[in-house]
């Protein structure tokens, strides 16, 4: 509608390298944290195809590498002849990115995911009374046991693989603890915490990590579910806690409101380190990778979205306009630049203020003095009490006033 | 498209009252948290104004009364006469929550906030370096005697006044604790703390509003923007560390891309505090509140927004489906019972498992034996290899195996 005011800076990257020294909250340095050095499991092809009406091409893989994630995670080729093909398929991209497929913890079904050329395996099982209960029926030592032969077989094949608990925060701890050591001990490459619900807090979150860390040597991968609004959160306060893998999936998509969002996440970390994001991802190719997902699982961007929703980077009130156009850092912590976007100013409506208006007499190569201004402000905002007024509108209003020789 | 598995329970709400002691982590009773007695600021009035396209009636204000919000926000009646007469119609419906208007701390917007009737004023200033050189120009010495003569005078009126810091997280910490004493000292009803610019992380917020409560007497109010998705997550770590009232708006509306948002804050705390949650709001007319924001302001409900989106209670894969079945809880940490809304499970895919088909077969009142419906999975996820199934498809194909006699 209206064009954005190209204000570029480099305030924020400088930022996160050198904190405020007055305030005793911002982030420190902290050998427990991997804030700085996280790698991403990408689970759209996965947990993605959880989401209602998930349908994705395998090509789509690429645009995934293109991005930079660490790994692509890929349904199990146990759920069909075709997921199984397309694990094929996509092994032989040649891709930069590893090939994780996602399998229960059970013998014939790993074997079948060796063989179709995967990098890795992520083992999965159901820890919580609940599932142990309604899933799959097994007990604790029955678990483990089952745990041990199937991780043994995989590092036999030469293949990387992770195991973890599905319902983390619902299970047991000490049977968690005591499983994970023991994997631990076998060699697995990582472990796995889920919250399969989504109801874990941060708190919970970096207390449990905190501790696991404590207990088991190889890296630890995070999947958040989003039903209440944390997964993002969740995911960031377990990578200061010692996690080094977090999962994501485009746009969230996944089993009912979805997982921790790639966007989000990003939004998130290029905050905390704006340097090892804008290094390692191609941050410019997130808009056209989630406009692929939403328009091949039918779903609208959200308005909201972080980064990339409509209004991500627009600002109206009047106070907010003034210092924006003085330094964009006052109201934004992230640089829309960096993701090759740009911010707009609504200046249209009646929390306008004049010096809004007058960055938009400069714009439109107009003179007008500063009283003028305010008075030609004072015009707009009444206006705008009585219809909302587009960016034309208001252009037509300043042009108007110019014309009529009020000025 | 397909009938919901309509299995309500109640285990959601006991599980609250009766946490696992097996897990360390599950919330233990805090004597900071306020996590059982928050309370709502509702600012889609104010904040959702502050969104490109906002623009509410004010008989919205009656909705969210209605739902049980505790206070509702208003523009600043110094914004525009019709910003005013909005504050004043809304004073004389005579609703329950108390109405506030957010104005500057400075005398004059006070007084003409004073004269339309309000409960109470929440007074806002800069005190980030940023905002003071880029916005206001004020030194602190000024903020804190602008504070009190504003402070004084409304409370002389009788009025309820909270005082709050804008961009609190890139404030000077010891400047902002000295002020808020301050202003607690002369008998303020709440200090504020806004994450203005959405940068803060769990961890920061925890520990600044446990150092906050230990200095200030008054209410705590607090204020989080969304642009790396922690907006939820931290609302709810203030009020385990002390604070008192939380900042929301319909869908989170507001500035760039919002604020907490009031259902996605509901998805949270009903799972920290059911009774609390479903006894103090109408969580049934959530839905109708947001449609109606929504078709206001001219966007979707994002499609993974929380409780309420097309997808929040959708189950998908194979041995999800048969724990969902068997117990809900096993995949639900909110039942959608207490917002009026159902769970749908979707069969038609290639991840369908012979549980989830076994149920429908079951729900079209048709007799089929175990082994015969593990061989129509096969054929039916065969099916969804090749072409996206519709629920009416599958049926169809669950009928005609019945009739062609295969049983």
């Amino acid at each position: 509608m209206a064009p954005s005011t190209d204000i570029s800076n480099g305030i924020n990257g400088s930022q996160s390298s050198a904190p405020s020294r007055s305030n005793p909250y911002q982030p420190v340095g902290d050998f427990l944290s991997n804030v700085s050095r996280f790698k991403i499991i990408e689970s759209t092809l996965r947990e993605g195809e959880q989401f209602a009406n998930a349908w994705l091409d395998t090509g789509y893989a690429r645009m995934l590498d293109d991005f930079g994630v660490d790994y692509i995670e890929l349904t199990s080729p146990a759920a069909s002849e075709q997921s199984k093909r397309d694990i094929e398929a996509i092994c032989q991209l040649g891709l930069k990115a590893k090939i994780l497929t996602h399998v229960r913890c059970h013998m014939g079904d790993a074997k079948l995911a060796v063989e179709t050329g995967v990098d890795g395996l992520d083992l999965v099982i159901g820890t919580s009374d609940l599932l142990r209960e309604h899933s799959h029926g097994k007990d604790m030592s029955q678990i483990i046991t089952t745990a041990i032969d199937v991780i043994n077989y995989v590092k036999s094949q030469g293949l990387e693989v992770r195991f973890s608990s599905e319902d983390s925060f619902r299970s047991d701890f000490v049977d968690l603890l005591s499983l994970y050591k023991a994997v631990d001990a076998i060699g697995v490459d990582r472990v796995g915490i889920a919250d399969t619900v989504g109801c874990a807090t941060p708190r919970q979150v970096y207390d449990l990590i905190r501790t696991l860390r404590g207990v088991v040597g190889c890296d630890i991968e995070t999947h958040f579910h989003n039903d209440t609004g944390c997964a993002t959160a969740n995911a960031f306060v377990a990578l200061e806690a010692g996690a080094t893998h977090v999962d994501t999936s485009v746009l969230g998509i996944g089993e009912r409101n979805g997982i921790t969002p790639l966007g989000g996440l990003m939004a998130r970390m290029i905050v905390s380190d704006h340097d090892y994001v804008t290094n390692k991802y191609r941050l410019h190719k997130l808009k056209e990778i989630e406009d692929f997902v939403a328009a091949a699982v039918q779903v609208n961007v959200p308005f909201n979205n972080p980064v990339t929703g409509v209004c991500a980077f627009t600002h109206k009130a009047g106070i907010h306009a003034k210092a924006i156009l003085a330094n964009p850092s006052t109201y934004e912590i992230i640089n829309p630049a960096d993701f090759g976007m740009s911010r707009y100013l609504h200046i249209q409506s009646r929390l306008t203020g004049w010096n809004a208006i007058k960055a938009r007499v400069e714009q439109l190569g107009l003179n007008m003095s500063d009283d003028k201004i305010k008075l030609l402000t004072g015009k707009i905002k009444a206006m705008a009490d009585v219809r909302v007024l587009t960016m034309d509108d208001t252009d037509s209003v300043i042009r108007s006033y110019v014309e009529a020789g009020l000025d």
